[in-house]
């Protein structure tokens, strides 16, 4: 039984023991790995799930619409006492707190010490109170007389961040908003009204064919705001990237220079500090050198590396980040604020508003009894926003710069066990060799059957499908959870990531040996 | 001292008296409306506030800098214990709850049931429950892996919302998003995906002008999309209404002929489902008829005018909404959610997904042991998405759809409750004559200097400052808080919208006495 997963609530969360992942309701039926196989040909068809066995499931051969009826089936009547639907009439609040407590038990546990899945992980108790307490107040960010006090917390964060990526206090502005992809795109749109304003009146049919930059491992959210803003996702240069997963300074000026010669018209390049599956930082001096020749927006997405700022270890692994036009920083991943909590910075004070401005009457009165500049709602793309701010500045004063700059220090130092450890075993393989920068750990994990294969297509073939097989079992146990993705020419393989302050070198020594454990005995066809 | 407002927590929200903004810190020093005039030079150029008086500050003649700094005193330093400076070290828990309480206390009580200044308000016990269960959790709606529950929840939502719109299973697709104007960006992007699907990978550079049609009374959210989504602001042609805010379908016609004579491609209509300031409801079959005969996407934007499908009463207002292509429904408006909760639905199944997805391998591995379908991250244009629906599922649970019906009927009673008392008062007069079809109420307070002049210009530039200045004094005193604006060739009047099913008829009879107690003594300057 594999996807549903029981966390308990917060205190649970930072035990070092404890499952991750739920333990089936209906576990004794499903875990018999010796059961005889099903020969019954009624037997599985109509929903009848009593002669199926967890065997029968994916990666069974036809297991899909056996799985996919049996998680239907699970999620929607199976579990006793726990129905989704919606009623007509009330229900009492014996029965709602029976929903809460399912709806936590067959969640998955985020905040585990041993959860290594997401980029965002971790529970901070004092963010968790700042979300409490934003719920309370229950109001929204769009005019300073419906929230006062966090409108000027939102200023007071946006300009220490602004300070801390090293632009003076008078050229920036910025805006918390839904997410980091939703904050790329806002750089796009900025750099698209910078050097074409009358695009806000007149869209972009009279305009010539735009291009933006960015390297074969940034995240997809260029590629997505080319589509959603109407450039185009393959107006979107993929400027390839050295073996650690850094852009080539080379290549993005012959790139530049290529779709000059084609007659499109070169506007933003984005840097990625800190990519997604390698924890990459792009060579952000040398692609601002790049920027100035070319007079091109420079996005610096450091979504999942802005953290390191914080640190006075690790923050000359952003050198340049200060020339950066806009910069992405997410505080609900390094940071571990809760989600959501994500910045997009300006370095061009007054573009934000000029760009999404349309001056509202029935919300934006200029006429109001107080400085309307604090009105900051025409700022954004939205027209009423979630109060993100207030948890990150509760965290902010609870544990000081200092203390933000410890956790990344912690983190980064997990990092650095994992690879160790990886290392040091016959059992599993490092994608790449050199030390992580940021805490993304990936490596492959080499079942007996491989180990003595030599390097080539068909050990590849049977590699790839090793990262699946041991996570569909390592979501049946429960215990932990990592993610696994292929990228380039590299199969499928595991990406750790460490975020979580939580997080013991015990939980890590754990995580490779349930790896290798769950590993040892996957079946891989030899075909 | 003006907009530092003073909420207790949730159960003074429903208590029915207490005051719903803020009582000065230092209060003694500023409501002296008799202090000698201020004829001091020196006085208040260096923020020295110690001989400056609450009469000094705005709407007086040049008051609009020391108002600003005062504000920004007042704010930043000004308060006692309440610094918002961000640290380098850690401050005590007990400093962090005095934070807390400081920002609930200079926060506005948006639950109070003498709130009208938004349509979003109230404080629903069960709501908050599900928001701060939903924070515990602290996951991510990307994928079935991390989020199964609040995924299926979302699911289940959907399909009711679809059902009450008049659907069938089948066709219907949808997402929470961000916002109303989030969604309503979506059902742009939509439409224009639908009639140029190559829009996602070449941009728009080769597309003809797209031209969008929304009335004069719609929500400035589809110019903003019209904006965002590179078809330009000045391409959304503003359809004439009639006195009650109602799009005239004639006009909309005539305007999609004139569009298609000066070369441009209509693509898509907006109709409303309850206007912001007025609460009108746009005659949906008549302009589905048009949108059918010109082969045009129908969106309707019923944000705030969804919930009234959930009353049997009220629902006919919405006739004709099958017919859409798409709405938005915010359940975070009349409904009582807590913020954010808004969903976009979608008559045709996948076209989320096709418009969408950029199936990036890091997060959307296709070789996962379970159903990708469920993995909805890639319908969105976020990559991380907020779980805004387990506090709506909740609600849902413990109200049942009887219970919304009844809040609905309720909000609407106290409207014609407060319109009613409107037309019996000589001192008010309303915006428009007929019964509301929502919970809107637009009406003028008429001082006495002005009851005798004869309707005109020189009659409607003082009315114009009338509610500017009664909401500052409104502000000022804190005990209840209503919305103002201009709209069209009506000058400035108030807005009160009805959302809270504390709110007691009490509390209308306070605003209307509160309203005119403040504004009888108003200085209207006759010039």
């Amino acid at each position: 039984m594999d996807s549903i997963h029981m966390p308990e609530i917060i205190k649970e969360n930072s035990k070092p023991g404890g499952r991750v992942l739920a333990e089936s309701e209906s576990r004794s039926s499903f875990d018999n790995i010796n059961s005889p196989p099903t020969n019954d040909d009624t037997c599985g068809t109509t929903k009848d799930f009593s002669c199926i066995y967890s065997k029968d499931l994916l990666p069974a051969p036809s297991g899909e619409v056996t799985t996919k009826d049996f998680f239907e089936e699970l999620l929607k009547e199976g579990l006793e006492g726990f129905s989704l639907e919606l009623p007509d009439q009330p229900e009492n609040l014996e029965q709602l707190l029976v929903d809460c407590r399912d709806t936590l038990k067959y969640g998955v546990k985020t905040g585990h010490p041993r959860f290594f899945n997401q980029l965002s992980s971790g529970l901070d108790v004092i963010g968790l109170a700042g979300e409490w307490l934003t719920s309370t107040a229950n109001t929204n960010m769009f005019t300073y007389e419906v929230s006062p006090v966090f409108i000027l917390i939102e200023e007071v964060l946006l300009k220490k961040m602004q300070q801390i990526v090293g632009w003076s206090e008078e050229v920036g502005d910025g805006i918390f908003c839904p997410g980091g992809t939703i904050s790329n795109l806002y750089s796009v749109l900025l750099a698209r009204y910078h050097f074409f304003p009358e695009v806000k009146t007149q869209g972009m049919t009279d305009l010539p064919r735009l291009t933006l930059f960015t390297s074969a491992h940034s995240h997809y959210s260029v590629k997505k705001s080319a589509a959603v803003l109407g450039i185009g996702s393959e107006n979107v240069v993929v400027v390839k990237c050295d073996d650690r997963g850094k852009m080539i300074p080379t290549e993005l000026e012959h790139s530049i220079i290529t779709a000059k010669t084609k007659g499109s018209v070169p506007i933003y390049v984005n840097a990625t500090a800190g990519t997604t599956v390698y924890g990459a930082f792009d060579p952000l001096n040398a692609i601002a050198d790049i920027c100035e020749r070319h007079g091109l927006w420079l996005h610096v997405d450091a979504s999942w590396g802005g953290g390191l700022l914080l640190s006075k270890r690790h923050r000359m692994k952003l050198q340049g980040i200060e020339r950066a036009w806009s910069v992405t920083w997410n505080p609900h991943k390094m940071m571990g604020a809760p989600l959501q909590c994500s910045a997009i910075l300006v370095k061009k004070r007054g573009i934000l508003q000029e760009c999404n401005q349309l001056c509202a009457e029935y919300l934006f009165q200029t006429d109001k009894h107080y400085d309307t500049a604090y009105d900051t709602g025409d700022k954004t793309i939205q027209c009423g926003r979630h109060v993100d701010v207030f948890k990150l500045w509760l965290m902010w004063k609870a544990k000081g710069l200092e203390g933000f700059g410890s956790q990344v220090n912690k983190c980064l130092e997990n990092a650095e066990y994992l690879f160790t450890k990886i290392q040091q075993r016959p059992d599993f393989e490092l994608v790449f060799k050199s030390k992580p920068e940021h805490s993304n750990v990936c490596f492959w994990y080499i079942p007996p059957s491989l180990r003595n294969m030599s390097p080539g297509p068909d050990r590849n073939r049977r590699l790839h499908e090793v990262a699946p097989k041991i996570k569909a079992q390592m979501m049946e146990q429960g215990m932990t959870m990592i993610g696994y993705q292929p990228l380039g020419d590299k199969v499928n393989f595991f990406r750790c990531v460490l975020s979580n302050t939580a997080t013991q070198t015990g939980d890590i020594d754990y995580l490779l040996d349930e790896i290798a454990r769950l590993g040892q005995y996957i079946y891989i066809r030899i075909d």
